[in-house]
């Protein structure tokens, strides 16, 4: 059997929601071509790494492979599985692309195996997170795979729900050229405090808890204002170069909540669907220039909330 | 002019919502006449208490002349306020009580005065609460004023907001006669850690954000799986009698979510609205049964969330 999958991009924790919070986006999809054939032991093997970004992924050991080897013993199946990746969402930014690449094989797998686990299908994707980032974290994968606004909000046994969402909002992401940082999550993982004073788990509740009624209700501006973290995103500081100099500007402009993208330094700016086009011509202008001032290059993209991962048999 | 108001007790926390999320509930409600004359100076004075728990409020300085105060203060205004108490909301059991006596104040004050700013009203009323805890904690306040579900989801500058509920649960509250503890409230919150581990915080936010995306959607359920909070309550341990004894036995026997009321003693319990009686009173016996094997009295009482405080005009 042979099959196609296709998985997005996303942005992980939407403010306060470290590690249990994630958007797909699409910006960017990886594709993951399966070839499933019978077979009396486990056998994965990446037979080809295509794309923009394919000098990332290494041929052994990548998230594809480990999630498909997963995903085999999670089961109990046995067979030989041929992967051939084709790496479009860029790495280093925040923007879950080891996430994309495993939702996609996992997504393929649970299509030709006839498996509807979702809880499941999110913990076997993000054991191939491991490889990546050193360990498992759900929140990509999670998003990458189902569509839409995920939360995790049981990490042992995993539990996953979609959030329903009334509207859907403008999404921009500015995503500057990213500082090569080695094993960039599992620093940026690493700044994050160990301990956290209560006051902010106070605002961080609180803030989370808005920005889920803003969301499912439609109210986009206290989801905006739920968009807050007060843990997360000022301890990574050093990796965000000019977030916090040019996130109250863009809420100025017209951004209803401003957040970093996962680790970064991606942000991620969300906006009433009825965003007249010259506000966002406007800050992407005003982005551009504040990031040439200090000599960096930034890409900025017009996204939207996106499915979940699409799977296509291409030979029964 | 002269009103009467009512407004009901409350459940602040509701698991992982410490200072941010409280319900209201029809188990119990203080009742404020208040007579406004024309004046050029502020004065107020509480005239009357009375009531079962009359014993507990001073009559200087309590929750409501306090709030009265704040309230004139606020707003700019003159007047003379009489105030007559009848409290029946018990004292010390985690039920809001002195929330409710604040909230009924300001409510009628704001209809007298004609004032519709929620997240002010709901800031004086916590002014009032300073000097029955110690500080402003406007969580039970607000629940008591607005009625249903509230998420305090800013503290400076205070912004309240009413999480729409698309099932009302039904609420069982168990509550252990108290033991006295001086300025509990106070003692409650002292027990409460400073920091907090990040794994904590990770758990509590992944729960928050499920019981608010079950209470609108209806899956009470996912909302009970939200009520789960891995810092307050095991911090409270030492006043909180039974309650990890009996909290899963509760959910095996038809609870969707058990949390501590407020600072506790009382246990408040979310069953689906088709929970049949059966089920409710075999729970009751067990539970009396198993406070009374520790030589304690308690008492169960079936509840609704409840509406926020009425105001009634007695003279105009």
């Amino acid at each position: 059997m042979e099959l196609k999958a296709k998985a997005y991009s996303s942005s992980a924790n939407l403010g306060p929601g470290y590690d249990v919070l994630a958007m797909a986006v699409n910006l960017f999809y990886d594709e993951v071509f399966v070839k499933i054939e019978k077979s009396d032991r486990i056998s994965v093997e990446t037979v080809n790494v295509s794309g923009p970004f394919s000098s990332y992924v290494p041929i052994h050991e990548n998230t594809a492979t480990v999630a498909a080897k997963e995903f085999l013993k999670r089961y109990g199946l046995r067979a030989k599985i041929k992967l051939e990746i084709v790496k479009n969402v860029p790495v280093g930014r925040g923007l879950g692309s080891s996430g994309a690449t495993a939702a996609a094989t996992v997504a393929a797998l649970a299509k030709a195996f006839n498996i509807s686990d979702a809880n499941g299908l999110v913990e076997i994707a993000a054991e191939g997170e491991r490889v990546a980032a050193g360990s498992p974290h759900p929140d990509n994968v999670a998003a990458s795979l189902l569509g839409g606004v995920v939360l995790i909000y049981s990490r042992k046994p995993l539990k996953v729900v979609k959030i329903p969402l009334k509207v859907k909002p403008k999404i921009l992401i500015i995503s500057p050229e990213p500082i090569v940082i080695k094993d960039k999550t599992k620093y940026a993982r690493s700044l994050v405090p160990k301990t956290v004073p209560l006051e902010n788990v106070v605002f961080n509740t609180g803030r989370i808890a808005a920005l889920i009624t803003g969301l499912i209700t439609g109210d986009l501006s206290l989801a905006g204002e739920g968009m807050e973290d007060s843990i997360v995103e000022p301890a990574r500081k050093p990796i965000l170069p000019l977030y916090f100099e040019i996130k109250e500007k863009l809420k100025d402009m017209g951004a209803l909540g401003v957040c970093v993208s996962g680790a970064g330094p991606s942000i991620l700016a969300m906006f009433d669907p009825n965003t007249p086009k010259s506000v966002i011509e406007k800050i992407r202008k005003y982005v551009i220039k504040e990031y040439r001032k200090k000599g960096m290059e930034t890409h900025v993209y017009n996204a939207r909330i996106s499915d979940g991962a699409k799977v296509e048999v291409i030979k029964g």
